[in-house]
């Protein structure tokens, strides 16, 4: 890591004008291919429809994947202000409703104390449609443990939008997601809405409150 | 890779205009960021200025790296026409000078019977300057000894610019590279001569004829 962040810096070089730190401030809808590695033999790839609301503070995705050698669908709202998520089985037509940390919401940023790593084009600069320019950002964060969970992001340099993200937890290990096909707005604002079969849902109140990985224990 | 090939697959839909096969038959300038595994254990990242001639089948990178936990600079110019590869030595002014297989220059193209595997936008389309339409192809090689290479590349859509590659080969495992800045040109037609003190190094005839990997035995 500690090359690679070496090897990252040379390729920056003078900077006459530093990109700054950015946030995506807006709703978009998205498409995402994640690479999740719990431990070596644990491994999940997903690929995802992926609806991001930063005002409202919602997300909603539908994914499908593989878990442990074995496929799984899975359709997830998170109402992070409400505090709530739902986990959708079109199949049965049932919902399972559990808690949500409100404070577990992360927005789609590039935050304040962030380091550049470097502003590259990715394809070339030499013709029009042939290259996108980018910034690449590495920071950490404080755990409650207290250890520190590591992350590398590519954002656009025009329009903050995500490009990858890497995240690294003791727990998880390193999580690779692509962004892709990116779209600035929705083209179906219901889809934060929970569909009607939810309704009779019961919160479980005495369970621990989810989290993003929490999700995939409730895989199809 | 299976559901990775699938899950890309989904992604493609009905393409109205189906992208084609291309070559990138020009001299570029680049830079490269390598993650080469030979096994779990063994790792190479390097970072290099790379200069590539279609026309001339002439490559010269300029690399630094990482190989088993130690540093290492490299400056290799592939003169693949010729037959000849030098390894050159800045700091004592001396050049290691191998054949080198012609029919091992590989063309940055997509061959004609590669796959599509998907073309999405890397960012977003909702803004100038946001997003990167990109190909993605995935093909396998035949090996001499029977085995077969795997490997997934990612170009432009317009310049046949590459993105990415990950090639597979049972000797080296996943070597995945990530190209950028590139520039159709090259500010420096010499980088395609070797240095001066180059002139009096002698072909080691009976030695095995070099490859891309055999640099690495080369190390500074």
């Amino acid at each position: 890591m500690r090359t690679f962040v070496l090897l990252m810096c040379l390729a920056v070089g003078c900077l006459a004008q530093a990109p700054h730190p950015c946030i995506l401030a807006i709703i978009i809808s998205a498409i995402y291919l994640t690479f999740l590695s719990f431990q070596a033999n644990e491994k999940v790839n997903a690929y995802a429809k992926y609806d991001y609301d930063a005002l409202g503070e919602r997300i909603r995705f539908k994914e499908m994947g593989s878990y442990e050698n074995k496929t799984f669908g899975l359709d997830a709202l998170l109402l992070f202000r409400e505090g709530v998520m739902y986990t959708i089985n079109h199949k049965n037509r049932t919902c399972k409703k559990d808690r949500l940390k409100k404070e577990d919401f992360h927005p789609m940023e590039i935050p304040a104390d962030a380091t550049l790593l470097g502003q590259v084009i990715l394809g070339s600069s030499s013709g029009p449609g042939q290259g996108l320019l980018v910034n690449t950002w590495y920071g950490e964060r404080a755990t409650p443990t207290g250890g520190k969970d590591k992350w590398l992001s590519t954002f656009t340099e025009f329009g903050c939008i995500p490009v990858s993200t890497t995240y690294y937890t003791d727990k998880t290990g390193w999580v690779l997601t692509t962004f892709f096909n990116i779209v600035v707005g929705i083209d179906d604002p219901q889809q934060f809405f929970p569909p009607k079969f939810c309704q009779g849902a019961e919160l479980d109140a005495t369970a621990d409150a989810a989290n993003f990985y929490s999700v995939f224990k409730n895989i199809n």
